[in-house]
């Protein structure tokens, strides 16, 4: 039998998602949730990796076992073996060929900052606390820019592994909500720190040190040296997966926090 | 030079807001972190205390103190000197007569529930996670019948202190958002654990096991036996103070999410 889960966590404690030995990382914790309920060794394929101190409002896992379970047993069933800062949101049950990570079309990741000289006790670890306010407008702008299909070799960590560094982005925006300036992007694939150096080279437009055509200058280089440091981890969230299909985005859309409009 | 600090924090790790012998409350803590600023012994008294559990997003408190210091110094003086779950959000000086708790108009708490079987990672503790949808509909029926100036007896700990029962509301409601229901109540001044009995009986109704009118029922019986339970401290927030002054009222304003509009 074979599972879809869709799972929250809060980054801030884990060595990231992948399986590390001695790390304390998402994938293996629920590895082991899910070794508890079902009775023997389970592997959890994710719909990618997330680094070190990100968190995830919905991401998407699948997991196959050869004991029969119900959906409410494996997800009451994990949760009570998992720790407080990762959660099973709900299970479904999949087809056997369900591939998390390559059947996924498209993703939300959300950068946070906070822009004030104070920081925020009830936000904590989920922001970049910068101490002087932002230009929203200017980072706006020169977010819209990167919408489409292009090469992001400039926004691309030395270490990536993708085969190319192509890829098209859907949705690009900033916005400013309840004191918090959030970037929001969905695209189709994302490059190894793709979204953390789009969103501190962002921080520099906020920062009044380049100008949004300075942005689109920098992806139009194609040189990781043209673009921003990489963002703080902290910042960012996978805010949800989608897979062009009515049962699961439908079934993704109705969690919690999980169907969450671009931008809005 | 008396200063007004407005301050945040995330009560799980206090044993409430008031100072005592051998616990770590927040009173203690800003006491602690103004003396490090100051030079001196501080007293810092609050617009109300806070329960064990409970969180601020805007805490008045107000302090005064022999040594010069500017507004920036005091801020940044004493987050330097506060653990990441509460900090000052900002000081501005004030007159000598200035009294947070006295002076205080009205302020808004907001209850917050998750209502779904999975727990949040995300949320954690500010919420009473609950496994079941509650009747939002019912609850906001119910919740609006208390607004005015009533006897509150029944929403009253046994060891409540004040001198009567009567008290004013002006507004309260209970609305769904972001998968969260919140329960907005702007009042004059409230009894010992008003808001969580108030909260812990709306619940009742949220469930079905008691009507909207059987709330305004248990209202006029003036018996804390006809009301529900004592809510959970942790789903309690302190959202703002307003003190009917233009200035100290626009600059609290201008912090972060402590210029919210009840029920929205």
């Amino acid at each position: 039998m074979r599972w879809r889960l869709a799972v929250a966590y809060q980054g801030s404690r884990f060595a990231g998602w992948q399986v590390q030995p001695g790390e304390r990382t998402v994938q293996s914790a629920l590895e082991a949730a899910a070794a508890a309920v079902v009775g023997h060794d389970v592997r959890v394929e994710g719909s990618g990796r997330t680094d070190a101190g990100v968190h995830a409002w919905g991401q998407v896992c699948a997991l196959s076992t050869t004991t029969d379970r119900s959906a409410k047993a494996m997800r009451d069933g994990m949760n009570a073996h998992l720790d407080d800062d990762v959660k099973v949101l709900d299970a479904l049950p999949c087809p056997a060929d369900f591939d998390p990570r390559r059947g996924a079309k498209r993703k939300l990741y959300r950068y946070t900052w906070l822009d004030r000289r104070a920081p925020d006790p009830l936000v904590g670890d989920r922001c970049w606390h910068w101490r002087t306010a932002l230009d929203v407008d200017a980072m706006d702008a020169a977010a819209r820019t990167i919408v489409g299909t292009h090469d992001f070799t400039s926004f691309r960590a030395a270490g990536c592994a993708a085969a190319g560094p192509v890829r098209t982005l859907e949705h690009a925006s900033v916005t400013r909500r309840d004191g918090l300036v959030t970037f929001d992007v969905v695209g189709t694939g994302f490059l190894r720190h793709m979204v953390r150096i789009l969103a501190g080279t962002l921080h520099e437009v906020g920062l009044g040190e380049r100008t949004p055509s300075g942005f689109s200058d920098a992806l139009a280089a194609c040189d990781r040296d043209a673009a921003g440091r990489t963002a703080p981890a902290q910042g960012l969230a996978l805010v949800w997966v989608r897979y062009d299909d009515p049962v699961l985005d439908g079934w993704l859309g109705e969690l919690r926090g999980v169907d969450v409009t671009p931008g809005a």
